[in-house]
């Protein structure tokens, strides 16, 4: 398989981890979003939104949208379960992987932001107080909906939560977020990056890292 | 059944539509989103996001998040199976799903504009062209995801896509963008709605529309 995907880019991270859980080897295909490669014509004609990451099959066959590609994996190759089999306890994974995955980074994301700073002539600063803002909530949130105790969001193996929350850590980290508030979500990004295949997927160990 | 919910949130739409065609009946409990119930505390007791809608089973048992509950529904009641069984085909629909349900409804809704015009100083117009750049951006995506033909997004039948797209439409509309640019969209919108369970879910048809 190849992966068009970006150091930095959270939804790129998730299906890394993803891959390298399931024990699937695959190749870079970086797209550099801050010089903006993700808007070359060449690039959206196997991404119509111009994001990463997009995953391509062995047949050549192309998936795009890290959560779609998520499922696609599950599917496909089941073991180990990134999810849980009982339809209640798998609502609630996907429910805090969605604080994650849907109210956080399509917010943060270098296109919002940029929108942001282009359009409404906000600075740097305010730009990183938007993003500042949105994960501080949204990290609350996801706090409160995961499992109190346990190695990780739900339980002893990583879930779909857990495959949001760190590379969602990573930006927080990076904007300076008040991650004080949340030792339960350090705790568990600790359990998760020594772990061999949330390791491999950081972003500083990727080909494109600058 | 009970759903929170809003008539005019997109998300509680989703969740509406979904109940609808599962033939499964509900009770609305009303929460009132610009006069700011999400954030009351007894109600971000049943949704730590202070997002509607939230799902509450017949045991007392209470879900968030629309695309969650959407998951928890199809496994539970899968006749009729909103998601194909094929997880490439499942994936296709997942993918322009998420274009709505990741991309633009979190960028544009009411908690966002609100924290655009209110810490950033825009106005009224500012907020909506800010709804209208992410929505027709992501129209244009959607509109190049799905197939290029069929009365729905994917074939014959209502799926997640079509679920996600009615009620998105519902905003543009609202909004203003020029939808005049998506035709095959709104082909699929008007053969949704003659749809009882899309038509039954609309947000003038609710208890609580104004």
């Amino acid at each position: 398989m190849k992966l068009y995907t970006y150091w930095r880019s959270s939804c790129s991270y998730r299906v890394r981890i993803a891959l390298g859980l399931k024990g699937l080897a695959w190749d870079s295909i970086p797209v550099h979003l801050v010089k903006g490669e993700q808007r070359d014509p060449g690039y959206v004609a196997h991404n119509p939104s111009g994001f990463v990451p997009t995953l391509v099959l062995e047949d050549g066959t192309e998936l795009v949208q890290s959560m779609a590609i998520l499922d696609y994996l599950e599917a496909v190759y089941p073991d180990p379960a990134l999810l849980p089999a009982d339809p209640l306890d798998r609502a609630r994974v996907l429910a805090a992987a969605h604080v994650i995955a849907m109210d956080t980074q399509p917010v943060t994301n270098v296109g919002v932001v940029g929108h942001l700073k282009a359009t409404y002539g906000v600075d740097m600063q305010g730009g990183i107080d938007w993003m500042v803002h949105f994960m501080q909530r949204n990290l609350a949130a996801f706090d409160r909906l995961i499992a109190p105790e346990g190695t990780f969001s739900f339980g002893d193996s990583p879930t779909w939560a857990d495959i949001c929350l760190v590379p969602q850590l990573y930006n927080a980290h990076r904007w300076g977020v008040d991650l004080g508030r949340f030792p339960r979500l350090l705790t568990i990004e600790r359990a998760a990056l020594a772990l061999p295949a949330f390791d491999a997927a950081r972003p500083e160990t990727q080909p494109d890292a600058e």
